[in-house]
């Protein structure tokens, strides 16, 4: 396999409160053109060790991509070190310069004198055009090696790759074509998962199979190679199919779909209505579900009862059933799902009742103890759960497991 | 000030799905003491440019830190490469194989032989305990340089960063101390800020200022150094204070706290309570008012009212209201901010309602028409926002603008 290095250049990205995160989705395009990546830098504007960093990378792989400092001020030295560190020139590109010009005056503004310096080319670079800001890219070949200059900001650096750069690669790369999938699981523990689906995936060099533990979620992330795109999916296929033999409806996503999107087209494609009622969730629910456009043609309404007055009055849920199970019971929790339900008139009503912490705990009914339940006309029922985790990780879980509860009620 | 590099090591940490975070957190703990972080590289399972990276960064650095790769496995290099590249022997610890031993005992296992290899230690190196997992860190003088392996999992690396290799680096760094302060900003756009705030913050080399756009939040950085905490702290008090003259109550934060939490707190104190009804923002502000522990004191109930009925039946709005002016109006928009007001009975009644796209947009009412509106028993107000981005962007800065609201009435 082909091999390369990114290098993501600018000094706001050696702070703390700034992550690299053009190289993620850069490896994403990469690896799916059969291209590897072997070394990340991240490097500010220091002329010494950003040249010495582009002079390692070309001596050890065959791609070099650089994100960032093209833009028009002094700071911004990629074209200079990258010039430097090639032994090439730096040339003013009259045609750039124009065009330069031209884009200024297309946004209403004359073109500052500083903006020249974008005009600057290495010898022997391809310029490529950037539609979205002023710093055009530049791709070279130098002794064997495949160099990339792209600019920073995202929305430039993708829309240049995807134009510009992807193909030209992919002649490259040759005939390895990369296909990748992510299951997602619900309902089962990581070494579950791992316990049940070893013996199929430790069979395959390739497809490649990779479990992450994310939030409360599982996902399995199956990476494939293949002459083709075809042969990849088809491997994937082959694979995707034996581990859903082994965990059955615990899969909840075949193609990385987040929860609330397979509930909605579900809903969607039956016709069915949904509320919700919440309590340690705090809307959470509703929001994940109201995330996905067009959820209002199945979620009615949400109601987000923390007082003990807002679920007898929203919800219709007998002040004596909390006075005697206490609000976070599983006849409360029951009570939430049919009163939202009836009152909303909905197909289904799913409801939430628990404790999130860090307060409120007690002996019977500690920090993470979480009641869902589930109702629709013929019948309601509920969940106990004993979720570990900060205050943040019980609501999302608990969101995630009733969402869970009413996905397999869908199915 | 003293260079640091920092090393991640892992392959998984050159796949689309993973960042490195350590490095921003190391960044922060390494800012705080003087020290500043020249460059970060990622690299994989991969003898020779673990290598070459390891020797770079002891030939440009005073303060080399590797992070990762100290696990049991074949695939965990930095022992053996970390030891090669400072031509230094590995020599089994017979201390700290008894004490791995006995730490598998505690967990009720016995010591797979395998982890044997984690009781190699660098000729010359201080051992770093390890509470939280197997792989004890490693703190070494060489040639001049600092060199501290780190385990890569967060919860062993971080406190193992405090007990052991905080101190050490601060003697080293000696009377240089660096403080931070984040101030967020409200209702103001980012060329607004620096307006006001350029002829200011550019009168000072330090602290320094840096301005982050970050959804729909202005936050300004302020970064002080001083011989000792208190001067960079009053570094900061006299810059910050003088950024609030110019900014005024658009500063929401002086500490870097959510807004959610301001209004926690303002609402807490007060003795006030709050009940919140949304419509496009689908309970994300029930959520984000929810999210912060306590909040049961003030925060008594939401409703998601998506449908036409539920603000009806829900909230009392006239129907004939809705059929007038539409469900995304000023008049709803207050109807609905004083019916959730007077049927939860509490101070304050907050609500949204608005089109978030990316469907459901006419010529009228465009994506991004947002009414939020608040109401208490003396008067109920309104403001329209037409609101850029896409739909989770609209929906937060729909949120974030319905609070600030209720924050300024708070003031």
């Amino acid at each position: 396999m082909l091999t390369a290095e990114i290098i993501a250049i600018g000094s706001e990205l050696l702070t703390p409160d700034r992550a690299d995160t053009n190289s993620l989705w850069l490896t994403e395009k990469l690896n799916a053109i059969g291209i590897e990546v072997k070394l990340k830098t991240i490097v500010g504007d220091d002329d010494a060790r950003l040249e010495e960093t582009i002079k390692d990378a070309l001596r050890r792989s065959r791609v070099v991509i650089t994100t960032g400092g093209l833009g028009p001020t002094e700071d911004d030295i990629t074209r200079k070190i990258a010039a430097r560190a090639m032994s090439r020139r730096l040339v003013l590109n009259e045609a750039v310069l124009d065009a330069l010009r031209e884009k200024f005056m297309r946004w209403g503004r004359k073109m500052p004198e500083i903006n020249t310096r974008q005009a600057m080319i290495i010898e022997g670079a391809e310029v490529l055009d950037n539609p979205h800001g002023s710093a055009p890219g530049m791709y070279l070949e130098h002794e064997g090696r495949s160099v990339i200059l792209l600019p920073g900001p995202p929305r430039e650096m993708r829309p240049m790759y995807e134009t510009h750069v992807s193909a030209r690669l992919m002649a490259k790369a040759g005939d390895v074509r990369v296909a990748r999938r992510v299951l997602r699981v619900s309902g089962l523990g990581e070494s579950a998962v791992d316990e049940r689906i070893a013996p199929v995936y430790t069979q395959y060099k390739n497809p490649q199979t990779t479990i992450l533990f994310n939030r409360s979620e599982i996902e399995i992330h199956l990476t494939a190679q293949g002459k083709s795109e075809q042969e990849a999916e088809l491997l994937l296929d082959g694979l995707a199919g034996q581990i859903e033999e082994r965990l059955g409806d615990a899969i909840f996503a075949f193609r990385g779909e987040q929860m609330e999107e397979i509930i909605g087209l579900r809903l969607a494609v039956n016709g069915f209505t949904l509320a919700v009622a919440e309590s340690c969730t705090g809307g959470l629910i509703a929001e994940r579900l109201t995330e996905v456009p067009g959820s209002s043609t199945y979620f009615m309404e949400g109601v987000v009862t923390y007082s003990n007055d807002a679920k007898v009055r929203l919800l219709g849920v007998p002040s004596d059933l909390i006075a005697e199970y206490g609000a976070v019971s599983a006849p409360v929790a029951e009570a939430m799902a049919e009163g939202v339900r009836e009152r909303a008139g909905t197909d289904f009503g799913l409801s939430v009742t628990g404790i999130a912490g860090p307060g409120g705990g007690t002996e019977d009914k500690p920090v993470g103890l979480v009641y869902i339940a589930l109702s629709d006309d013929a019948h309601t029922e509920h969940r106990k759960l004993l979720l570990p985790g900060d205050r943040q990780l019980i609501r999302w879980r608990a969101s995630q497991a009733a969402l869970d509860l009413l996905r397999r009620r869908l199915i």
